[in-house]
């Protein structure tokens, strides 16, 4: 991981169309998190139209925050487009030890293989129980906690599993990496863990997935950093974090990655 | 009051998770004005997971903004869900004056006992005509015309009935108090009394009704004021008003309540 | 258009209320964006109410960003009311494009007569292709590469055009006009394409619609323009744009005017 930054200048001149089905509270942030680093976003979820879309998107994102039946059968037709096109999708699966629905929508989801799982302690450790240990735990876990689940759910679907926190922990099953970047006023802001999941896509398209999600996990927690210094609350540190994702260079992102293998 | 700020300290300790089935438009800052405040929000509304979620709840809010059948349908079953818990919830009229749907479902969730009905002056005169003076009124009614409309409100449903305006009016139909905190740039922001239902949601968990639902207006109103501080316009207000939910303090929340007796 | 201010003089002065029928990502902007603008926005999309509202609304716009079968139908019924009532709607075909069934939808609203249709050139070449050029083109279309398709559509189905893009095009078929302000910031902010339609439909209520719609576009370029010289990225550039477009003065609007017949 010297070379970090390359990482985000591929992303930036590749300008992906990523293909967003996600909650309504993340959509607005999303996009403009996307259009800030340098991606182009789209968000479709008509089962009418669903499918016919993703098959124009370079990577698909899939958040169950704001769920319901019609919504689960968009995001598996579009998932199924991109696993069946050998294209990326990142599966988010937001409050899944929450409810019973979540979980077998989650359960569905995960049969369609996506590339990368990104998700908070708490979440990877209820979607690793799903089918094993049933409802999954709370909220408070920490990242450690996590990472044994994280690497049993890598194994177990093939995906890379990123689990958010102080210290973000990633997995493919066989490799482990830490990422110290990032801010403690990135979770008071909503939809920033959501809007992450589209960076990560992004950063997929036509690179290798596992250095390529550790790069856009790095790029997310330094543009936090960067923000921290222009605010004075999470307020004004939603704006200052479109300005620096907008605004960071490859050779920062390199210069100032935390990434560690574990 | 002369401790108001008491419940802000205890809302915060609490850190209740507020459970929000609210419109499309208020959603993202609903969330940020929970994070800033010290609430841990969640917006669910499908039929298949809402009563499950709401059981895991603190505390609830409704919002008929962008209504339509299916969302109307989960709204009570969340309420219901409240309600037979003994748990508090939040009841926003939005335009309940202009369709007869929207009349209807509101009619059906007065049913269900909100703790604090929260609108302006034209949607509380309005839902207090329901099935007696028809449609209501226009939006140009002042706070002082629905003061009566509020009681009778109040004493109808049982419950706290909450008018904003420059100088907010609150009700439980035998005490009431007024609140003179905020600043005009606060209507030219959108979603902002939508998202003060979930500050008062917050501050109703474990508090007493009536005088935390005042502790939750004044404290909003105040950060208004600071954020007016550090505003050009309203683009700018409505960033530095969520930093202002952020850091203010109980102390300065009791220094600079102004809640009277009415 | 000397008098170019005049005609945000008249739609302050108005205050018009704007029903959208818009897409998620843009709904809080949107109504942002009308609140600053001086004008009172709502979002109503049930079919159990959507026309009911629209008889009290003074314009309408319709944008099928994140489209479904039921909000098709209630654009539908929401068009016909204010066609039906000689009231101007303006529509946005947005991704046009990209699927059969925007496609359909498409040509289904276009029979209901927009007063305006606002697309990027890509939008206006796929609109003007429906039924005759079959799935129109990608995005990367100039504003130039679409103008006689502009004046086509224009003449075909009675709606003035307008074309966003650094420099605007906008026609009624017969007459044609350049807008010159902006700044290229403006389409790393999402939805501020979208929230424009707002604003051209305040500007429309009561005015002659040709000037009125030069004056919309000269209006939101010049608050971009005054929106970067306050921006670090486009984090800051949001919030500025919405301070500008509250205090940007009607002899602003006529003295920064750079519209052209074309």
């Amino acid at each position: 991981m010297d070379q970090t930054g390359l990482y985000l200048t591929k992303m930036r001149a590749t300008a992906p169309l990523i293909h967003n089905i996600t909650n309504y509270v993340a959509m607005n942030v999303m996009a403009n998190v996307l259009l800030a680093a340098g991606a182009s976003p789209a968000m479709v979820h008509a089962r009418e139209e669903v499918a016919e879309f993703a098959g124009l998107a370079h990577a698909l994102t899939i958040n169950i925050g704001t769920l319901d039946p019609a919504w689960a059968e968009a995001m598996e037709m579009a998932a199924r487009v991109m696993t069946d096109a050998g294209r990326p999708w990142v599966l988010d699966p937001v409050g899944v030890g929450a409810t019973r629905f979540r979980q077998d929508v989650c359960a569905r989801l995960l049969n369609l293989h996506p590339t990368v799982i990104r998700g908070n302690a708490s979440e990877i450790l209820a979607l690793a129980g799903i089918g094993a240990k049933g409802r999954g735990v709370d909220s408070t876990d920490t990242v450690k906690a996590a990472e044994d689940a994280a690497r049993d759910l890598a194994r177990r679907t093939g995906a890379i599993v990123a689990v958010s926190g102080p210290i973000d922990y990633v997995t493919d099953g066989a490799q482990s990496a830490s990422i110290a970047n990032g801010h403690s006023l990135m979770p008071r802001v909503t939809a920033l863990g959501c809007s992450l999941n589209g960076v990560i896509a992004a950063f997929l398209v036509g690179q290798t997935a596992f250095p390529a999600t550790l790069a856009a996990l790095a790029y997310y927690g330094i543009a936090g950093e960067r923000a921290a210094q222009h605010a004075q609350g999470p307020g004004t540190f939603q704006s200052a974090f479109i300005d620096a994702l907008y605004s960071l260079s490859a050779d920062e992102l390199t210069t100032f990655a935390k990434v560690r293998q574990a």
